[in-house]
């Protein structure tokens, strides 16, 4: 009863945001809806789930926070990491820099963000040492912070374990700290066929995404440094980001993490996105960057556009004579979705 | 399915927000949980909240926003009736003074809550007169802002409609704004036994609980005035306050107005917040604020307390002889857990 | 030529800041501006600046930062003393929270200020003793931070050493840092008959004022812990508070420091401040508050109030029938300006 | 007595603020010290400043505000002109961007600076048009605030007035208000040969600086609205920004703009750049930028820098092989000065 039902078709394609929750997290979800719990973290699943991301990430020591949105578990996580007077370097179309409002700018006190460019969203290491090269560091200078990189990138795009390596070890060797924005965490480790382990390596700080691949409304941050963790507690509370009946959290992100549901969930929104992608490009379509997970940035045709946005959701970024467009697949597109999006751009 | 089994006893008296969820409004977010929906507000739920809460409220044109906390929804709107140079009265042990870790201090850039005394949680028109006399005004001073009252109070007492117009009027005639939190407006309503338009009359903005109240965790920001709808939307956004996935929070709202829910959980609470009280009484308990709604203060005896700590939950403020607790009734408390505790008390 | 002409009487008793600069001051402006001064605190004055402080204080390693504005001291000092969700104890009256238009909530991200009451501006170690217990602790309330104490008071009165020391070891015996708001910090050795080292014992950070005593516009922030220093730099430059034409602040302060003017400045203030409420208790005008410095707080009849504004400037707080006065003497305050005031007042 | 000694020679090229305090200036400030005055711009040359700045400027309803540095006097202005979610568009070197450690973001809340790039430090129309064309203004989003040039711009270079009306005229029609760091406004003044009233025309808001120019701390916020004045005076004061004795920011400026004084001295200061940049390319040495006021940027060989460097103070960026170095000419540099610093460099 809990899933929605297979004969009606969703072809929302506008972001992975627009899916439904997965059936084990709703079945959580009611299960933790018996009687009382204690509030703000001090429910029975809250421990599972520390546990549960220590095992994953290899941190045995690490602390974990949840909060209900990406973009307040990126700006707290920043905040944690940078003062006023530093500086986060991220890729110029990053989410913290182009679709936060500026949450991170408040939640930091003002934190400036310094932009590094790169094609498919992705800085090199060379981008990284120039940026860094050009602060000087005197006292009119904002000063060096943290690097944030997200992996799957804003264009849907992945940096390998190798090119996360390089640019976190430079970064540590630069005496900044880390921060993965990894609100498609689950996409990524799924596309690199890697651990969570692998993946976090690098990195000081991560928000741990839930929302976009089959959750309700849960992020982790996940600290390495448990002194971190005091600080983080007051800064979530004071920004009105620690819930109260906690528990509908903790128990959405036991059942994500639970057998591994994060990682399927992960790959079938992958495969969803490949096939997409296929078929886009048997159709002639142009792909913008290449897809590495479930994200298609893509230009059509003025007719093909308009007949897969008779029937189809999706975003259009500009009135170009081949409009650009993002597809997004989250976990539930199936194959039937997939292919009737491309059976209406064909047209 | 979605209730819990009425064989267990829930003996958590520590806060309504230890409480489930009510099962309408998780069989909405059941409900909800079908294919795709667009994200960030532009669910098909958000349109019935907002009609439904213009129509409760009496107030044609006002504007809506939902957020997951309560801390979120008074700090939000604080921040948009206040400048940072401006503060915000209210009473000494206001929620927004004692228990948001200085969130409003953080949303509105640093505004100065001025603090008013007053019995049982409640201030006086002649103290905020007195208040409002002793704002010089000049350039050297923070200035006049907001006038924010809480109805429950956080001691359980109620300000009567006349209470509050004498003090709204007051308010607005020097030149404030005015901010109601209500993260147990829908107690006020039913204690007082008055509509929603008639609590809210004389506010500008309100903080509209439901998580207290059995929501899983949603407030609505009512604004009487909708030209400040823009400011607050791009505040909640940039305070990562924003949902994705908000046909979530927009199906529990609509589910807790619909057939007047919000009413009828107040009214079980406030029930047995009433028999709890008069039990305490019986027992020669003293109870420390009058019992208005679903809030009881009371010292107990040592053995009392002991006895009751043994297997029911509720805070302890103090070490003294006879310790000052605080017992509060959520909307799912049955005359058998009411009694059951009043029994463990009794010995 | 830098000094007034002693002919000219100066009846301006509205504040300590209405008085002129000294003439060594004025002296050390003029010689510090030849030919070219490396900028931002590389000019050759600032050395002796921190040499002179560290041997006054008897702190060897503490570090020096100028800035122009007493509340611009305050502000930076806080905030290098305390986070956004700390607190900041200090008397109700204290010049950071009734004068400064919320700078330290500005400078600090938001801070709270805690409010101590006391008479005569002054709080016991038993009020802050009981502030300090009202303080959760927990996550949900701002945390222990800083206690900020004046010193002369804004009263006008003083805290005697012992009674610094008594709250000034409680507050860290309690794990509080501690500030001392010495806009007239020479006034109060002067009255004390203390070293400065004595007075600034017990005090991790210190605001020491110039501008009141004789300075054009100059302040001190002395810091005991040198490792405090580079995130203040940070802060200050950050604020807009670092000068430039650095050398015109350093000159100020050193001629300041130089043969002990600050102490000659404030003891000429005090012994004025002694013969006019002398004089006024001759007159049988109400003495408000015990006069201790250079401040006096007076409640005068009708018609010496009307006689003495005709000529003489003064504060005026209220409309009372005999409207509370505030009389302050700066350092260039003569017998013969005194004695006119008095017989303004006398009719 | 108050100007230097004309023996003496300052081959001090660091930048204009290593320069001295302007003799009339001086004099100025010595004859504001005599008695008692006013604090807080209740002095008798505020008025002077305010009428000479309206007539200047041709806006007859302006208000002006003082402050003592040019970064508190920028951020002042853009925390005026734009709320926290909005932006900044500037060149990449703007001041306010790479130069104030932050200080707009942290008075304005956390605003975005949206940078935009063009040679000499000078933005085209085209390229503001494209950058604002990439805002998107949704509710994600940064919005639109502010349009900050700088004129001379970091570079030492100018925009005409045609083509900072074509980059006014723009802002204001795509909705953006306009602000200008006039830091060196005087030395535009002079090298366009314009009145102020012509450099100022497209500006909302107009940072006027004299601390560069001979002046020993002082810059005027010019605002073309009235009406913003309240909002400023408290944003000014809970700064930390108001002087108490403000009689000696405001005698200064009132002599600075005397007599035009200001123009003067940037007229010196513009004919010692052209002097020495003239000096410098006879000696082969590479102009990195058009040198249009009194701005030197320059490449040395390393002899020539090494022999310059020995004698002279001026800044070094880089170790390139050529080193590129900046030369300041405050309005004291005299033709021997320049002179002496051409000879070191031919050697």
């Amino acid at each position: 009863m809990t899933r929605q039902a297979a004969t009606e078709m969703n072809l929302n394609f506008a972001s992975d945001n627009t899916g439904p929750v997965a059936g084990p997290i709703m079945d959580a979800i009611l299960a933790a809806n018996r009687g009382g719990a204690m509030p703000y973290g001090a429910d029975p699943w809250m421990p599972e789930v520390r546990a549960r991301l220590r095992e994953m990430f290899d941190w045995p020591e690490a602390e974990v926070l949840l909060v209900a949105t990406g973009t307040g578990a990126n700006a707290l996580a920043l905040a944690g990491l940078v003062r006023p007077w530093e500086s986060v370097l991220c890729h110029r179309i990053a989410h913290i820099e182009v679709d936060e409002c500026g949450a991170p700018e408040f939640y930091t006190g003002g934190a400036k963000m310094i932009l590094i460019d790169g094609p498919d969203a992705k800085m090199s290491p060379d981008a990284l040492a120039a940026a860094l090269a050009g602060m000087e560091g005197s006292v009119h200078n904002v000063q060096r912070g943290a690097l944030s990189l997200s992996n799957v990138t804003e264009a849907g795009t992945l940096y390998t374990l190798d090119e996360l390596a390089a640019l976190t070890d430079l970064a540590h060797a630069e005496g900044l700290v880390t921060h993965l924005d990894g609100a498609r965490f689950a996409n990524a480790c799924a596309a690199l066929e890697c651990t969570a382990a692998e993946l976090a390596r690098g990195f000081d700080m991560v928000s741990f995404g839930g929302t976009k691949n089959g959750c309700m409304g849960v992020e982790a941050i996940v600290m390495r440094d448990p002194a971190r963790l005091r600080e983080m507690e007051l800064r979530r509370k004071r920004a009105g980001q620690l819930w109260s009946k906690h528990r509908f959290l903790s128990a959405q992100m036991a059942a994500y993490l639970r057998d591994d549901l994060w990682l399927a969930n992960a790959r079938a929104a992958n495969a969803a996105g490949r096939r997409l992608a296929a078929g886009l490009e048997r159709l002639g379509a142009e792909l913008v960057h290449p897809v590495q997970a479930n994200m298609i940035f893509v230009r059509l045709d003025r007719d093909q556009h308009a007949r897969a946005m008779a029937e189809a959701q999706f975003v259009q970024y500009d009135d170009a004579p081949r409009p650009l467009c993002r597809m997004v697949c989250d976990f539930t597109k199936t194959g039937a979705e997939v292919d009737r999006l491309l059976e209406l751009v064909a047209g």
